[in-house]
């Protein structure tokens, strides 16, 4: 149940401290959910058309050990919980079985008008952990 | 005791949303600490230099609104706690009085091996609302 | 009739080498070319409303010396070339005399869909040193 | 001779507008140099601790057509001539067999004290077709 996305570190990953620059984990992430999405089968781009985008409401994210120029990660996503409204994912990035960084992060989906709408089909039906046990 | 730094939102920081891409909030507050920094007359370079740099451990944040194109926003800083390890502060970013973005942001400092160091004299000194009350 | 905008090095902008990452100059040329316009009375927020945005159709950039972490650089921009149709900039990033970076940027403006349009009513007529020596 | 790469766009790379921002074509090719360069057997990250780093000294651009959000979009790397000092390469980023953007790229390698060095073994004496027809 946990999907997996390689993500290989670039130049522009990096700061001065030689290391990955603490916000762009959530640009590795956000790739994590997107492709986690394309797996199951949701396109964004016809989403985007039809006026709806998914958005972060929070993140709790712990930094755990820096991420090196030309690392090849792994971006792991689980999904934690569900409600018809929003969900909880757990996400991860790893170099080999080490963690690096770990967020919980929630997202909710808005509609044209920018404001909070049900979340699409078949993402609140997935199996859910905190629901199902 | 609340710092405030202005940031203009650039197409850099949009996404097809929009808005300001999630993680470039990350960015903006940490413009914010390092001008924090520097009003307090620590001087960045310089520590890089003889090889200490901050580095964030862990962030809880929220989103509660979205910041547009050409957005001028404040962030604003605030220290929440200190030991001699690690500061906790409290990054806030506003549109005029409208609260866009809140952090919990917990830095610590890392010497020349990459692994923690005493936080520079000065800064766990600071008047510290946790210690102080 | 040169515009002149700060733009500080933050950690954001540096890569490993200790240097600002080379696609970085592209966000400060365009803080710059967007606080030109807006010292000039364009209002780029209600143009992209219209849904007039502005966009680079080439650039001829040389790298000349680096820019550090916490470095204040001035980013230069000049009017080089204007017709009904697009403008060139020199845009050129100093820190104190020294230049650093250097382009000349081809701009166009793109209509509702995506299609060039004519600039802007006083754009197209800016004191043009092409046309006027 | 031409190395290829897939890119995808992601959120990150989208302005407001819609389309990949125009700075992050930069961070595509680059990704595609890193990639070409592993291929033939250069190890940056070992590189960049002996001290050298590749860094680029002049870009031509040309921004032919939008890339979208969620494109699949393919990066090209192709030798366009080389000195004991310095490569161009021709990079090109194509969504299948439209001709987004073209850009050529003049690259240097910096040793230790940031200082141009001779460009590594191997790489100089590439099948190269200015000096071999």
């Amino acid at each position: 149940m946990t999907h997996r996305w390689p993500i290989r570190v670039y130049y522009e990953d990096t700061d001065l401290a030689g290391i990955v620059y603490y916000a762009n984990y959530l640009r590795f992430i956000e790739r994590a959910r997107s492709e986690w999405l394309r797996e199951m089968g949701f396109d964004q781009a016809a989403m985007k058309e039809a006026g709806t985008v998914f958005a972060v409401r929070r993140i709790e994210a712990d930094y755990l050990a820096p991420a090196r120029f030309d690392d090849l990660l792994t971006a792991e996503t689980t999904l934690a919980a569900a409600t018809p409204a929003r969900l909880t994912l757990d996400q991860q990035v790893r170099r080999g079985e080490a963690l690096l960084f770990r967020a919980a992060v929630t997202v909710v989906a808005l509609g044209p008008a920018g404001r909070p709408v049900r979340l699409p089909a078949g993402l609140a039906s997935l199996p859910n952990p905190a629901r199902d046990g």
